[in-house]
């Protein structure tokens, strides 16, 4: 396969067509970091690497059980195939225990954990802040074809969440929240993006040590440690069974 | 009857209790008027008088046309009986045509006429600010019981909305978008509070003059001369009618 030409470069991605393939794209994952919508950057040596590997590990295990991901496979170490998609411009966020802004939002101490897992949707658009919406703005911004879809959404996101809820716990890791991005492929839902702890809240399941990408939001130190930890766990837990 | 002591005191209204009768309130319509939670403020003369009568002839406009709501009868130009429900803490909003918040959020010109009207529910604490809310976080606060109970108040909140369209109408009014409340009393869904220039938007039919809140939210000027114009076209057309 030959990469083609650069369609999009995102804040962690850059998306290439592949020639020949029109169905395809070529993604090849970024050092750079960013966070509150890119005002803050940032970058480490190896983090596409690592974002790359430890994505293509959790699309493995969930295509394992079941749930259709956008990965087709690997091309080197930073680069993927993947189906071409018609996105969803949602973000749909999944939350086990909340941190982050809807801690704030409702003044709830974070780490509180939830009865039952929280869904939200976030608009996907840089212009706008990417805001928190409903279903009905979701629907009246044509994010989502109709409510049935959007119900499809939902229902795929907390299927992921008991999936990826055994997956980190298995490797010492709490899972606090995540979020993904789908698209359409041929009247199916297919997940899409990237699980990486750029997008997932993850806790030291014995010291609630944060994993993820709020180390570098709040200046934690450890950045590239913490993804390190992350990779190097889920190699050595699911590395050799997929 | 016989008004009992205050229990609550609110931007726009006093409630007290009713003397002997511990299922009924008595509410007091005040002169205040205030915009962005308190943080400006006003008033002027004869508005409590003004909200009280324009929400006295909804509330028995919507009566007849069978939505139950807490209002059982005027004691004077600014006081009124109600029925004593449990409040449900959200503010359940219907938008005809885009404005305000939500305009602002997609960046969504002022004035949109929407395809179908859009619900969207806000948590109500002053102290948060009225934080917008999804349904599944709205249940996460406890603010409903259940889904069943928020698709009652949507679905009540989108009949009143095509009640009000035509009873705005009539008076030469577009009803742009409005906020109501609602309370739980032997387990049937009530319309509470007020309907009012405060919690609608309306503007002239004709000239798309803004008659509601937002001439005071944006310093438009004649504020009491809008005010007193609705409750004038809504005494002139539907008065003698109710």
């Amino acid at each position: 396969m030959k990469k083609g030409k650069l369609v999009y470069e995102g804040k962690a991605k850059k998306v290439f067509e592949v020639e020949n393939h029109p169905q395809l794209y070529w993604l090849e994952f970024k050092d750079s970091l960013t966070a509150f919508n890119a005002l803050k950057k940032g970058s480490f040596e190896n983090k596409g690497a690592l974002n790359h590997k430890i994505t293509s590990i959790i699309f493995k295990y969930l295509n394992s059980m079941g749930i259709n991901s956008h990965w087709v496979r690997n091309i080197s170490l930073t680069e993927m195939i993947v189906q071409k998609l018609e996105m969803i411009p949602l973000e749909v966020v999944v939350r086990n225990v909340l941190a982050g802004s809807t801690a704030k939002k409702f003044q709830i101490e974070e780490g509180q954990p939830l009865e039952t897992p929280l869904v939200e949707l976030y608009y996907k658009e840089d212009k706008l802040g990417d805001p928190f919406l409903n279903d009905e703005q979701a629907l009246m911004m044509k994010a989502a074809h109709n409510q049935n879809e959007l119900d499809q959404l939902k229902e795929t996101a907390l299927k992921i969440n008991q999936h990826l809820i055994h997956f980190f716990d298995e490797m010492g890791i709490q899972l606090i929240d995540f979020k993904i991005e789908f698209g359409r492929l041929n009247n199916q839902i297919i997940l899409a993006d990237e699980i990486t702890p750029d997008s997932c809240r993850l806790w030291d399941k014995k010291t609630n040590e944060k994993l993820d990408k709020d180390r570098f939001r709040r200046d934690l130190g450890n950045v590239k440690e913490s993804y390190e930890k992350v990779g190097q766990l889920m190699v050595e837990k699911w590395g050799g069974k997929l």
